[in-house]
């Protein structure tokens, strides 16, 4: 006998009524991840305390740069940091102790509260790609992303049973203007979900349109007194922050509104070419980053990011699932847990142009990792292809479905009497059969984790049914999940005031496209 | 400014003399992997107590079979378990004092020394598939496996850097009469690889002609006083030991030779539909496994293997890469440890029919608990597919690839001043540049691991190239490590008297087909 008997099937459990209940669509949402497993601590204390102590270093000698941005030089200077020209040099120990009025668990509120979600401490929060330009389907190939794909997106998560939140920029509509299209994103994430969203960061006065559109939703006062935007902050790495970016974290930040604070580096071109000196530009990056936000208000609610991929030697393309990127994502986390703020980090991440073998290995190598090294928030965590540059809608669901496989690692072992099933070993016994045993028949209906998606029919069966890779599968599920999408009740006053917003916004400026 | 920037390519790094050298086969195999990252360890010391505790209890009271074996029934006897008609119970404690002298550590000689490997600790060792009866190509679909098959995926393992171990029915050489294919099947992995291998288990009398051509490869003598051989004995699940996996146990027990002793369950059908209840059977049963091995031969080299999958309660297919597995894989680790004993698990396991996102994402998911749950010894590392059903060439050389990824993750984070790479960061500055500096190029050329495979290149020199998916890149790849394959040196007279062995104990016998 041979592992290959693993191939034989085993008849029972099954029905047609359980296949029938599997194939209706699904709007349930699961709560998001609290963690019933440990952290993987690939640092020991000794190489923390290295890294930690370099990145003060680094702070106090090198120094980092606010670029044309005066009133943050004098936020700076008026902490106590050395500021020469756009240089901020911050003395051992002042960054961190900034830091620590920052809270280390945000609850960002929904529309709809039994979406809300809390992102620090054991929790894991999942929210899909954010950024592409252009999208890809298996009947359209790739092509420039608009505001229907936006949309269709949007509609999408609002149905994944294991996405959390409605993410930001799932794609970026292309045909909207540049300066118009915050708006329509906004009103798409806003009516056609109840999911917690992002908030634009692409200039100032989109933060604070973003923050505008919220106070409608919302109602002004429960905006001022409560998170309800989770806004991608990246630092341009190395040790550089901008005005835009940190225009819209001033924006953020006074409105007691949640940013991610995250370094972007490509290792080896914005890093070192090694784990522990990215690490501690990593570190240096964060801690100026939360330090100056609470400069701007004490206590604005942020999360330590880490976007880091490394680099391909070769041909200079940027790349994924790789295990440098996972070391560094992993110390990432303890360095965040030692800093006492939420994570974020991870994603499906690939380099691949298609949603084929390398796609799926780089993106379950990527998702692992940020489910094990404490990732609190892990934006991109479905539907990210080609290096970011598309959102692909198979890989969209595809990946959906994978992060079911989270959740149940998640939850760690059960070993209550129940879990014991010591009553099942007494009943089989010895070459006897489980599936027919009480305990069997009590338990199957929860006891596994189930796909939405992946085949696991008889090769005869697949075989007739017309040899369906994965993506032929995601395909019929895109189609069937785009059909079935109802929108969520919402007030029809504010969905009407949200709209007039918009309206009013978009009248107010000419078109831009740059 | 979003994270879809890391799909820009940054230039620099490359050159056409690189990209040459990584297109040529290279015939270096890594030293079998030594972690210096830690395990996940998913169970606490009380959920531990709990399971172990449990698990002498079935032996105890529940008891296994042996089944046609009345002289292993002698030796239970002898050692104070209580035998009634097959079933052997085993008093509490006794199975894990007889485990007790099974050594931690083992080395597995090859005929080339540089490729030996040790089984236990803190090391990996990588073998490929075991057991499918058909093969797979991207030109040839799916069909019977034959003995030019088998020959292929040896040599293909031969050139495979990350593959320290030749492993054993890579596929069933169904072209040949069943009770000789053993006999092709080792002069294949003698011959055309140098690499470590498996023995034949499908019968005593095969175990023993393993062990004879072992003599003729390596000397009588260093056999008798060396491990040559690590083969697959499983455990008919539940608590069934039978005649012919047990007599080739015995074969090999006496002659020194390394077995893993490994479950085979599928969860839900073999073992309760239970985390704690599959780890309690699985505990109880490699208990009651090594114990006897030990009872044949005081210190016989064994390991705790756990092959264990769950069953969709759906259709009755077993599942792979699922969190239960995972959770399974995990514990059965600790469990190992706790014991002292070398650990089998992991494999690059899917249900899928094709080397598509499906089998990737279930691969992906496979291998890196596998590295992190512990395993000493994995089989099933590259080339599954459908279940087990299926040897996949394609595949093969896909997980292979990703073993090298394993490889690097288990490295750890180098600490030492050229890790910290302070001068570095001093050199480049707020808004640098890392490419060009010092400390990249001393150290960019291995500093990141590099796949052989995977496509990096720009978007529009892949679709020039035709738009390949990665399985067109593993069949081209495929292609290229048969063309490229030479044999290994070997002794004339050594090949010739093998060849010699074979074909006489082939006269000796009529074919058999089943």
């Amino acid at each position: 006998m041979s592992d290959v008997a693993a191939g034989r099937r085993v008849r029972g459990g099954g029905g047609a009524a359980r296949r029938a209940e599997r194939s209706a669509v699904s709007l349930d949402t699961a709560r998001f991840i609290e963690r019933n497993i440990p952290n993987l601590e690939i640092l020991n204390e000794e190489a923390l305390q290295i890294i930690e102590w370099n990145a003060e270093t680094v702070l106090e000698e090198v120094g980092v740069n606010f670029v044309e941005n005066p009133a943050a030089l004098e936020l700076w200077r008026g902490a106590g940091a050395q500021v020469e020209g756009e240089r901020v040099r911050i003395p051992r120990g002042l960054a961190r102790q900034l830091c620590a009025t920052a809270p280390s668990r945000i609850v960002q509120h929904a529309r709809n509260p039994a979406r809300n979600v809390e992102i620090g401490g054991r929790s894991l929060v999942l929210a899909p790609v954010y950024g592409p330009p252009f999208v890809r389907d298996a009947t359209g190939g790739r092509r420039y992303a608009t505001m229907e794909d936006f949309r269709n997106f949007v509609k999408l998560g609002y149905m994944s049973k294991w996405l959390h939140h409605s993410g930001g920029t799932v794609c970026e509509p292309t045909d909207i203007p540049v300066n118009k299209r915050h708006l329509d994103m906004l009103l798409a994430h806003m009516t056609l979900s109840d999911k917690p969203f992002m908030g634009s960061v692409t200039e100032p006065s989109r933060a604070q349109d973003s923050v505008e559109m919220c106070e409608i939703l919302f109602g002004r006062e429960f905006v001022q007194q409560n998170t309800v935007m989770t806004s991608l902050i990246n630092i341009n790495s190395p040790l550089t922050f901008d005005s835009v970016m940190m225009g819209a974290l001033e924006v953020y930040a006074r409105n007691n509104q949640a940013c991610v604070i995250s370094p972007f580096i490509v290792g080896g071109a914005m890093a070192p070419v090694s784990v522990a000196g990215t690490l501690t530009q990593v570190l240096a990056e964060v801690l100026a980053g939360v330090a100056y936000s609470q400069l701007v208000r004490k206590g604005a609610p942020v999360i330590f990011g880490a976007f880091v991929t490394s680099i391909d030697m070769n041909s200079g393309a940027p790349t994924f699932g790789t295990p440098e990127a996972s070391h560094i994502t992993y110390g990432a986390g303890q360095l965040a847990r030692r800093l006492g703020l939420p994570y974020r980090s991870g994603g499906a991440f690939c380099g691949s142009k298609l949603p084929d073998a390398q796609a799926a290995y780089e993106s379950a190598n990527s998702l692992n990792m940020a489910l094990l090294s404490g990732v609190n928030f892990m934006l991109h965590a479905c539907g990210w292809l080609e290096g970011g540059l598309v959102s692909s809608y198979e890989k969209f669901v595809m990946d959906a479905d994978q992060l079911g496989v989270l959740h149940h690692l998640a939850k760690g072992v059960d070993v209550s009497e129940n879990g014991q099933a010591m009553g099942a070993i007494r009943e089989v016994g010895p070459g006897g059969h489980y599936l027919g045993c009480a305990h069997t028949q009590a338990n199957f209906k929860d006891a596994f984790w189930r796909t939405d998606l992946l085949d696991y029919k008889p090769f005869e069966t697949w075989e007739e049914e017309g040899a369906r890779d994965t993506v032929a599968l995601a395909s019929a599920r895109v189609d069937r999940l785009l059909r079935d999408y109802q929108q969520p009740q919402i007030d029809p006053g504010v969905q009407e005031g949200l709209q007039d917003y918009v309206a009013r916004r978009k009248e107010s400026m000419p078109d831009a496209f740059v």
